[in-house]
């Protein structure tokens, strides 16, 4: 498996395995020689399952980011003529920010060129959301790109081929090895794909909770502490936050539901807390950025919903034809009568993604209609048997595996909770 | 990866990868979906390095050495007519010891069916000794074991394709993704093949040192009591040793005159520290096969040298053979006058794989001449410039790099040191 380059990839994984540090040249061999088919995935597998088990110092994940970016090419946004700013996160249930932020930060006059990807397990895509609308592409080349930031403002498109090839084969791989949960390997991941975009300035939102990808406060914290140094180290300026993920963000999760959610957004309305959450992320870009700019004033007057029906358009959607609605399936009712004190975000995610919005393996398709609506979110009052959920989609196959995930997913008690706090904490860019 | 049995084979690397306990039934579902083909190559890689990190409990480690077993067939070896008892050593620089011990304990009244590997890096193999003697076989039928157990009474050959079949697959990804030096994996390994040979009794012979597989101790330790366990949950009467690897065994290392070496010492010659661990195991090979006999003697009277004889002859070996030569390359001597106090048993090692005498990868040949010969060993008096090792064989295309590995391997001080014990611990059989 050596032959050829003369690289010791079994003393490398042994290395690793042992937490020796690795130096920048190893790295980049080991990459490269995978990438040409030189390593096997086997050695691949085992190496990331060492690195789950070792992590990576500093100056490894700043070199293996790099291997990774030199795998494909970097756009070069210039052309845009705007301030260029993207933002990332690491994804939740109900989490349709992106679909009215990216317009929104646009329509304040930052250039936002989003890479974004599809939805895996319980948590949606934002490219899933978006297909919803006839006619939308995904697809589009650095040149498209490139045109559509210097006329509208935005894109929020898929990562190209051309964009850290690595990272994909990668993905795939980490997929099925139980590799995915590794703070290096993730923050990678995300870095390599914005420092190839071309944006010059980033804000992570790094969702904690049941319904998160990270469940656990401390690693969310070494994560955006970690993606935050490695994007600077790329010259990106990156802050990074903690959001709180233990409830669906707004109250609709799914597909088309979530579009239609955002819709509302941009036009000024939606529920509070995705408004709020909104908000705060754009003034934060806005700063990072260097704009002065109110994106309150952007919603309230139009512009961003201008932006986001501008960038449906450039990408071949329609965005006057009527969004898809599922049935009705079925209603779940508070337990008691009181205020609703949580409504459990993994629950509702794996609900919505057993009735067929969410996928189990790249490539699935998913159904646009099926979702969840939560008709009373956490901090309201609720009356004993009043529909707290309501499950909607084409399709009853899986209703009994969705009402089983909502077992003991509504918790309400007798006086009104706390209200969360939009942010939970902040990393700033230095 | 998971269609067909529904089995979630990502969920139980994540699990062990975790740390959490996995049950029999998982264990026996991933080996089994991995040996149909259904769990790839890269999923087992990444299982096998997050068992190097987490271990396996007793349980667990049992259940996957039942699964390992389960994958081939179990000989039985009743038609011996005799006790059986059999020797593994995990591997040394010299260590010729089964070729003088497994004709000398038959010799005794027991039956050895040996089932030996081939050497891979610094150490060598057993069966690449006796594949020097023209017209030898390696391969034999499970009824040719048998016949010859009764007829002979000991047989050191390969383990048929039917026996562990899964480690021969697992063996090879070990070797390319750096998961070979595992405890549980080590001692799963090990045991299910001398489980699946049908032996009775069981001498681990655990090395330790700079010459050995295992070179911490506290490691070889575990190893050796896991492997007892182990060994006793199968129903074979198992002692663990460990033993010295810090010099080579004897004076000679390869594989022409490793076999020489061993004959002297079956004809009741050869090397003193050789002579010393051969009746010390032998003495316990026949303390666990319940036989009251004295190994001096036979090897003394010739019975264990005309075992030896049958055995070469019954597996078509010629003995009256005389065994190649290889030229005399070059000699290393004595930097300083004084007593031997250490000779590097890696280094060593080292430079008779480099001439030849192992391979780097299964499957690569090996040369039959080239070796290193210890002139003096350590203990012994030496002039300053004295010849302390000759490199031997009929290629001097490694004799750099063999004369590199062996650059500090020859200490000298002023007095004798002590004398190293033959056996440094002892785990015996319940």
């Amino acid at each position: 498996m050596s032959a050829g380059t003369g690289l010791n990839a079994v003393g490398l994984i042994r290395a690793k395995r042992e937490g020796v540090e690795l130096t920048p040249d190893q790295l980049h061999a080991l990459l490269g020689a995978y990438l040409s088919g030189e390593v096997g995935d086997e050695q691949m597998a085992a190496f990331l399952m060492a690195v789950c088990w070792r992590g990576m110092s500093a100056p490894e994940l700043s070199a293996w980011t790099g291997a990774m970016l030199g795998s494909g090419i970097r756009l070069d946004l210039a052309a845009a003529g705007r301030p260029t700013v993207d933002k990332h996160s690491t994804g939740g249930v109900g989490d349709k920010v992106s679909l009215v932020l990216v317009p929104l930060v646009a329509a304040c006059g930052a250039a936002v060129p989003q890479m974004s990807g599809r939805g895996l397990g319980h948590t949606g895509g934002t490219l899933d959301k978006l297909e919803v609308i006839p006619g939308w592409q995904s697809e589009l080349s650095p040149e498209r790109i490139a045109r559509q930031l210097r006329e509208v403002g935005c894109v929020i498109c898929a990562a190209g081929q051309e964009l850290v090839p690595a990272d994909r084969r990668l993905y795939a791989l980490r997929d099925v090895t139980a590799t995915v949960e590794s703070i290096p390997l993730i923050a990678s991941s995300i870095i390599s794909k914005k420092v190839a975009e071309g944006t010059q300035a980033l804000l992570l939102d790094v969702k904690v909770g049941s319904g998160a990808f990270m469940k656990d406060l401390t690693a969310a914290h070494a994560l955006a502490r970690t993606m935050m140094n490695l994007g600077a180290a790329y010259g990106v300026r990156t802050s990074a936050w903690l959001t709180p993920m233990d409830e669906p963000l707004g109250r609709a999760v799914g597909n088309a539901v979530e579009l239609s959610e955002a819709i509302e957004a941009l036009e000024g309305g939606g529920p509070e807390d995705l408004r709020r959450l909104v908000l705060e992320e754009a003034r934060e870009m806005l700063r990072l950025a260097r704009i002065e700019a109110d994106p309150e004033l952007a919603l309230r007057d139009g512009r961003a919903a201008t932006v986001f029906r501008e960038m449906v358009l450039a990408q071949g959607g329609d965005p006057d034809a009527p969004l898809p609605r599922g049935d009705s399936l079925a209603l779940v009712r508070a337990p008691a009568g009181g205020f609703l004190q949580g409504l459990d975000a993994l629950a509702v995610g794996t609900a919505a993604w057993s009735l067929g919005a969410g996928r189990s393996r790249q490539g699935d398709p998913v159904s646009a209609t099926a979702g969840v609506l939560c008709l009373v979110k956490p901090g309201e009052a609720v009356a004993e048997g009043e529909a707290v959920l309501e499950l909607v989609g084409d399709n009853r196959a899986g209703l009994p595996a969705a009402l089983a995930a909502l077992e003991g997913a509504i918790r309400v008690g007798a006086s009104r909770p706390p209200q969360q706090p939009v942010v939970m904490s902040r990393y700033p860019a230095n």
